[in-house]
């Protein structure tokens, strides 16, 4: 008789890991092709690069510069790409220049793994990191894999960090003798994942002197994954590297070359100021994969030396400029408003961040969900975004993937089924 | 000031983890461009696929059929090709047609990624897996790496089990009451890395035995990254999930379409017997890259196609099996067994497993390896292949980078050393 593994059988990670409500949300999407998916963070297959990158790809498996490239690579990635990567983050607005040292940065599949990587080297089980409220749902997913609590820092109604709130939550877990808990910092400070809200420069130091008041200088991982994926203009701030107010704080910044740009491609990396975190995260990739795919650095590096890049570059921040403009008439012309419903025109990203009127309940098996599905429409429930889940009156809607065909015909569903639960 | 993290800062994972001693070898190799490697693991560059992958990524970024190549992709993988994975499994010899059941098989960053997966959600810190002695050293400082303990099974000299020596293993194990620490039974059995034997059926079957016997239905990981790396023919024992003494155990079976390949596309693969913990590990690897690169995917789905990849592949054999003969031939005439030194012949793979004379130390900072390192040749240290690390009598020597020219000369430089110790 075969033996299936059960609970017990598990590693305590194992037995206590459970597939993510999403991924049942997504599965039912997939069965009914009826249905329009404002959900998923997909890019818009319409603007992918397929010319330039076959070309790419022609290039390097012709050149000797690249002539390596189907070959394994370094655990830690391809030297010129890092060095490229760190003129790149350099090129942002108000960056200090020559901050950035190629050594401490490391290439990985997605900046999704430097994020599970910084989970891993700094926190054991119960250990706390502390999120904005609302946060990246895939990150809380994650260290709720890992056991490790998020714990949240209220924001405002429009997604800023409520300072005041945050020295009182510090102090609470003070008082619960849970400082010691307290292992990292986690900001998605650009065109956020959900909000869409990017953090200003008085926010981002004003946090930096609350933990620095506190004496807790703890590790601040900086999520910047949607930054090149602006409208109009690069957001002002610099990042937690190039601020003078986090020079006494360890820090890890995410980003990502592929996200708006060929997310199949998957390169991502992360830019470690401690020489000693950065040596541990890079020995547990070295056991996770002992680097990532090489071929795939080599089509990045090659890609940042073309003036097509930035040409691509441009035309993906119109194409998402404009999308987005339309999801907001689109919102507008539903009536949404009237029924309570509020919500920030982003500046740059894929999400829009809706909040409903009081009482709703968005979440998965709510009553306003089942009526969004038997209208054919997708969302991302808002309380996955909270540590917790406590908030159940926001939904994300993504104008990433749907076409500007479906995507009033999708706002429209929505619509439908806010007015029916009135 | 800054505040540098130290060993308190971090995880228990964190503060234990340690720079594999093998990767300061390499750094230090990388210091001396005079050196020859045979202990890197890398394929031949002049092997590289490089006009073929081109061709593919043309036809991948103008074809219907791929126009999301360059999209983010399903977590498991792309379903076409975990179908044709389970097809190329089932073309090996003596597999069970039918048996491989494409929802069964995922597709990771390497196969590396999927033992991670496994041994994540098998094993808690203190918890046992089982290996061969010697078994792949970068699998054992993983498990090292999560806490894991690698306890070995005793082997021939040639390799091959020793199946009384694996009945008292478990016996002594059973009476130090770590019976239920036991999480799991690790193979590396085709063109074993490092010792580049295959696992006869009989001794599958009969490990299967002494299992059953012992009332242990542990799960089963079956390691075949080099499978398709023979020389004349492919080993005739089939895979565990073929195998019915195997069927009371939970199994998962590793393989890559990449390593022998073009392991800068890093694709491998799992396929995984138990529902249950199949789940899981599909659970963590969404948090920590939800889908590994889809492009990726995407070049081999259409490679697996095309008649160019078997012919590719009938190359890639000829070449290295002419180089494993260049090597043993070169080893025969470097005076080596006069010394005391004796290997098999490989029949596929990339490595020769070398035991030297009695007495001797290979370890990483004895006198052998300096004098090997002052000849100019590197080799990796057995040691690093014995769980414990108590075995200091063998190194392993790759052909698979090194050019045919410099091949004999890296063997002589190498017998020198090994003169020079008499």
């Amino acid at each position: 008789m075969t033996n299936s593994l059960n609970s017990s059988d598990f590693s305590r990670m194992g037995s206590e890991m459970r597939v993510p409500v999403i991924v049942d949300l997504m599965a039912n999407a997939l069965k009914n092709p009826e249905l329009l998916s404002l959900a998923a963070g997909f890019t818009d297959n319409r603007v992918l690069p397929n010319q330039l990158v076959s070309q790419i790809c022609q290039e390097i498996t012709s050149s000797d510069a690249f002539s390596d490239a189907l070959q394994y690579g370094q655990n830690q990635g391809r030297p010129e790409l890092r060095r490229l990567a760190g003129i790149a983050i350099e090129e942002h607005p108000n960056e200090v220049a020559g901050r950035f040292d190629p050594e401490r940065l490391f290439l990985c599949n997605g900046s999704q793994q430097a994020l599970y990587l910084a989970a891993q080297t700094l926190c054991d089980r119960g250990d706390i990191i502390l999120v904005e409220e609302p946060s990246y749902f895939v990150c809380l997913e994650m260290l709720k894999g890992l056991g490790v609590r998020a714990v949240g820092i209220p924001c405002d109604e429009d997604g800023a960090i409520r300072i005041d709130a945050f020295v009182e939550r510090l102090a609470e877990l003070e008082a619960a003798g849970e400082r010691d808990r307290i292992r990292a910092l986690y900001l998605v400070s650009y065109f956020s994942n959900p909000s869409s809200r990017s953090m200003g420069l008085d926010q981002k130091e004003a946090l930096a002197e609350v933990l620095l008041n506190a004496d807790m200088r703890i590790p601040v991982i900086e999520d910047a994954a949607y930054r090149d994926l602006f409208f109009e203009a690069p957001h002002p701030a610099p990042s937690i590297i190039s601020l003078d107010v986090y020079e006494a704080f360890p820090r890890l910044y995410l980003g990502t070359f592929t996200k708006p740009f060929a997310s199949g491609l998957k390169v991502g990396y992360g830019y470690c100021t401690d020489r000693l975190w950065l040596e541990k995260m890079l020995c547990i990739k070295g056991h996770q994969d002992f680097g990532s795919a090489h071929f795939n650095q080599c089509i990045i590096e090659r890609l940042l030396s073309k003036a097509e890049y930035s040409e691509h570059m441009s035309k993906v921040r119109a194409h998402y400029s404009d999308k987005s403009e339309r999801m907001h008439h689109a919102l507008l012309d539903s009536g949404l408003k009237d029924l309570g419903w509020s919500w920030a025109r982003p500046k740059g990203g894929l999400l829009y961040w809706l909040r409903g009127p009081a009482g709703i309940d968005t979440r998965m098996n709510g009553l306003f969900c089942e009526r969004c599905i038997e209208q054919g429409v997708l969302y991302v429930p808002g309380d996955l975004c909270f540590p917790g889940g406590t908030n159940w009156r926001y939904v994300r809607l993504s104008f990433g993937a749907i076409s500007e065909v479906l995507l009033p015909e999708a706002v429209a569903r929505f619509a439908v089924a806010a007015k029916e639960l009135e």
